[in-house]
């Protein structure tokens, strides 16, 4: 939700920085296992890319946010963002840079905008793009950093892909071992941009690296994106092996199998995908992570210790939304089912029985 | 500690099924997070030995165990273990196969034997080599469980390499998240065998390989090796980080940029070592395990929080005993300074100056 205006580029560069984020923008994200509260994403990145426009004379100064708008205690949530310079609702306590403006309306947000940051709920994407369609600039350059996947009738699609096509752009892939909380905070950690042109990757680098926001770039938009709705299937995985009480090899052993099964994946339905990109930090690190904290992690383990279904405790725990990674091992069981291939991800595949027909949890380390 | 006698064998390859165990056998070695105790590596693995060794004909179905010879409660530990079946010293409450015979006299053990199962701390492996040299059945194959490497003047050498040119044989490498007490539970694990002959590596896998101590192979002795030394250097990382409080995503980068940095290391002093290496047990696994549990990361991990030197540490929390992620930074370090390749490899370094040069510990993420 932040888009920059006024495209008044000072390099060779002419780059309008203008990042673009949903709200409520952690619908479906990482968040630490401490808490179930919804952290904003979108506002944890716009603080890092208001921050670093200011340092560039190719970027605008000014980032626009869209905004979904809602009331808070009475007032317009930009209004306090603009006027508070914090998110109040998404990301409380963190000061924004005053560069970022919030505005309620998505095309006067990417008027003119040179760079597209998406970071919204990835059900949002496709809705989003039909009404940007032929209302962007046609030098912009779009990033997602939405970690989940399309589930169409032949399979299933990237969301750079559904950015890409829909909206005529080049898009980079951010992903990486990034808990929103953390970064706010101004913890260390790094990120991975996937890119198919290496000028965009090291375009969007520069809005988005700092000396705690660590950036790696690399030749591989689909291995990025493709960690980044994978390992959510894996932290299910991790979350039984938790209430199962099996211990940290038990626990090192389903990682290690689960990376293996998401780069086996990624390379066998994509062209390209490099090995490398499973070492940095989108794959193992973001893999770790999910599966020591997050969502799926703990609603997994809630379900070996009481017994309830995925369902029973999506309504308990989580209000009722659903969890990314019995969603995702769902859709990837359609289609290891339909390529007659599941016995070549065991992991994948006992995870989904676990998930949805009722096998029990100890499956997880016998039948694979 | 193990030898098998009588080779007589039933199948094509004559085999005498032999292990051989330092006692105390886990100085150096992994132990849970939860205990300081020592626990027997050496037993837990001659337990599954002794049981895979019957259902093979082509295996003695005797396998010696050498073990350094101890009175506990007035007995003798051998005479205890081959009465009762059980190493109440080192892996108490832990049944070992009748089959396994505790043997005191070294070359009793590997008289015969045909192959040797190496776990014992590295610091003896020097002695027992020497003491083995022309003493053992020309036809014997080696395998080492030991993480460590040993610093010579003119940098270091592999253990698997000292075995090979002192007694002249073929060696393997088996290497993992395989935390001792967790293995003789028969909890679900994953081990990597490295081989530079396949034949040795599939018939190591024989003995070794159970559905809860899954073992895979790879034509790769010296990246194993080299794991299962470099992994420990990146464990003081993690404790650091977890005294720090720095979080989930920092814990995550730091054991990436840590296998990244084992990668490069492994790969600039040795050809043929394969970056898929690094994907098993041996590499990504054991370095999560060992920086979510494991000494090296409870002592440096008590290092930011008391304010003590690792020395002091030491001597409160290991009873003087050395830790293994210090000693190896330090002379990994060496080398590095040697070779004017400090800069190449910052975690490292820096991990070391943290250790020996009073490094503020906070410089674990200013210095990468």
């Amino acid at each position: 939700m932040a888009g920059g205006k006024n495209s008044h580029s000072l390099a060779q560069q002419p780059v309008t920085a203008s990042t673009f984020v949903g709200s409520p923008s952690a619908v479906g994200t990482d968040k630490p296992i401490t808490s179930m509260a919804r952290v904003g994403r979108g506002s944890a990145i716009a603080k890092i890319v208001g921050r670093n426009v200011q340092q560039f004379d190719h970027f605008d100064n000014e980032v626009k946010m869209w905004v979904f708008e809602e009331k808070v205690n009475g007032r317009n949530l930009t209004e306090i963002i603009n006027t508070e310079h914090e998110n109040v609702k998404y990301l409380p306590g963190i000061k924004l840079p005053e560069n970022i403006i919030a505005c309620p309306d998505l095309l006067e947000t990417v008027k003119d905008a040179t760079m597209l940051v998406f970071v919204v709920p990835h059900q949002f994407v496709s809705s989003i793009c039909k009404q940007l369609k032929g209302k962007i600039n046609p030098q912009a350059k779009a990033i997602s950093l939405i970690k989940g996947i399309d589930v169409c009738d032949d399979g299933f699609r990237l969301i750079t892909d559904m950015i890409q096509e829909s909206l005529n752009v080049r898009a980079c892939m951010l992903s990486g071992a990034n808990i929103a909380t953390e970064v706010a905070e101004e913890k260390f950690c790094e990120t991975t941009i996937g890119y198919r042109n290496r000028g965009d990757g090291e375009l969007f680098r520069e809005i988005f690296h700092t000396p705690t926001f660590r950036v790696n770039i690399i030749e591989d938009v689909v291995g990025v994106e493709m960690c980044g709705a994978l390992k959510n299937i894996i932290a299910i995985g991790g979350g039984l092996v938790d209430g199962l009480k099996l211990g940290a090899n038990t626990k090192a052993a389903i990682i290690r199998i689960g990376l293996y099964e998401m780069r086996k994946f990624t390379k066998m339905f994509y062209e390209g995908v490099k090995d490398e990109t499973f070492f940095e930090s989108c794959g193992v690190a973001d893999l770790i992570t999910t599966c020591a904290g997050g969502r799926n992690r703990k609603v997994a383990e809630a379900h070996v210790l009481t017994g309830k279904s995925f369902d029973q405790l999506e309504q308990e725990m989580l209000n009722g939304q659903k969890l990314q990674g019995t969603s995702t091992a769902k859709d990837m069981y359609n289609i290891l089912i339909k390529k007659g291939l599941t016995h070549e991800f065991p992991l994948m595949t006992t995870i989904y029985r676990i998930c949805y027909e009722d096998l029990p949890s100890i499956k997880i380390v016998e039948d694979i």
